[in-house]
């Protein structure tokens, strides 16, 4: 069987066990196939993607790394327009031009390798590219107050939104809030990164960006490259369903993030930017037992 | 505070919301700092990993990627010997020499990409590339056969020997299994393809490969990146705890891998392979509603 042209999902046979009971049906699968980012016709990049809302995925990839941060820094995204041995289309290949003056990504971003100079490569380095390219500062202060009764209330309202993921099993949504709770947008995909930044890209050519006053929510763990996306397009929150990493809270503590982990019901653990979030005046107890 | 050096977790202080009452902690988080794999000097890939069992992993990622496949066609693993620019070294920075004679990977692997060919990048070339490099077939009868009850019972082994896992909440864990059950090896990482490269590394190292008769399980989703590591390591069977993406499914019905998602309790579905497992005689009944 060919590769799917670019569906979301695809049906296929499966062999079902339940119970010792054998049945054979189809069942709905997560569609995944290879993007090729390009920019001014070099590839820059290769990630496995559901297909759909790719130019936006390409755009908000670039917002993530720093090349463009505002719509008109992008002059032209099209598909590729070469085709495969068999003669047939793909569109698997997304270009894009950048607006005159708009520096291209240098070679090093084609590796992911934040430092080259000889083996200094560590966790605060991979910090430090993030604080010198990101454009938008976060600050701790000022800014509208999130509740824990707002974060509480976000899963729910992704979950509605969560088509797919429903029918498949197969896949991570990142969804947009506003600061009262209003979702904004939400995208699914095979990898967490690609709905982030399709999120990102589709912000990004609606001209929101910086996404001060806005909250990301992701449906499963927060890692260094979720909490670098939030950053680079100048979100304030991020919250997470799951467990973040270190370095993923070094990051955000540095970058005046808001890190959420474990949002399930009206639980949460605030890793940083706590400042943000109007809690009681009881609010930071003393420590409690590990 | 620095980015750790190596450790697999480390403690932070947190903010606990649980129903509106707030308490600060101390959280153990799980380890991530980015690792540069380098071939004879040449820096390969990136990736964001839990520190520990990094030789494992640069190897284990080399044998995903068709570079070597005997523990004798890598001469030697080392930790790059140089320093960051405050002086201290750093741990995230491997580098392996092949043995003489074994050809280095070519420039296109930098960029995972498969095909380079105009814009021929699709589903197709990236089942076409594993099926070209791939070093063992793996035949679907002859060998030995799997129950549904075995597979059923894997999970609970892996979850017995998830240590990490349990005081973070944030890894991915991958187990290798005997054709018996018997657990063979588990790693946990930040990501899930880490993970199965460490267990693929060690394997290499222990003169395992192929591994045929085992079992792999992974915790979470099977992608096409999966598939792969399975495919290329030898591996006839690779079950997994949620569901598998579509291109997972055609390349492991092309290579002949026995593909199982959504292995809970007694349920599982088989999406390729079917032929390897003992089923009832009344096995394949009548397609059932969708």
């Amino acid at each position: 069987m060919m590769a799917g042209m670019g569906r979301v999902t695809e049906r296929r046979r499966v062999v079902r066990i339940r119970d010792g009971a054998v049945t054979e049906r189809a069942d709905t699968l997560v569609g995944e196939e290879p993007l090729e980012i390009r920019v001014g016709g070099r590839p820059l990049a290769v990630t496995m993607r559901t297909p759909g809302d790719d130019f936006a995925l390409a755009t908000g990839f670039l917002v993530s790394e720093g090349v463009v941060a505002r719509a008109d820094e992008v002059a032209r995204v099209m598909y590729c327009a070469g085709a495969t041995a068999d003669g047939s289309n793909t569109y698997n290949v997304v270009d894009v031009r950048l607006a005159d003056g708009v520096a291209p990504p240098d070679a090093s971003l084609q590796r992911n390798v934040y430092t080259t100079s000889s083996c200094g490569l560590c966790g605060k380095a991979s910090l430090d590219a993030v604080r010198t390219t990101a454009r938008w500062p976060l600050p701790l202060t000022g800014g509208p107050a999130l509740t824990p009764r707002l974060l509480a209330a976000l899963p729910e309202r992704l979950r509605a939104h969560q088509r797919v993921f429903a029918r498949t099993g197969g896949l991570h949504a990142a969804a947009l809030f506003d600061g009262g709770g209003e979702l904004l947008d939400v995208r699914e995909d095979v990898g967490r990164h690609n709905a982030v930044d399709k999120v990102v890209g589709r912000a990004l050519g609606a001209g929101l960006l910086p996404l001060a006053d806005t909250v990301l929510l992701v449906s499963g763990r927060a890692s260094f490259e979720l909490v670098q996306k939030a950053v680079m397009a100048g979100i304030p929150a991020l919250a997470a369903v799951s467990a973040p990493s270190s370095l993923a809270v070094e990051l955000a503590a540095e970058a005046g993030l808001t890190l959420v982990g474990f949002l399930r019901g009206t639980s949460m653990n605030v890793y940083a930017g706590a400042e943000r979030l109007e809690l009681p005046p009881e609010a930071s107890g003393p420590p409690g037992p590990s």
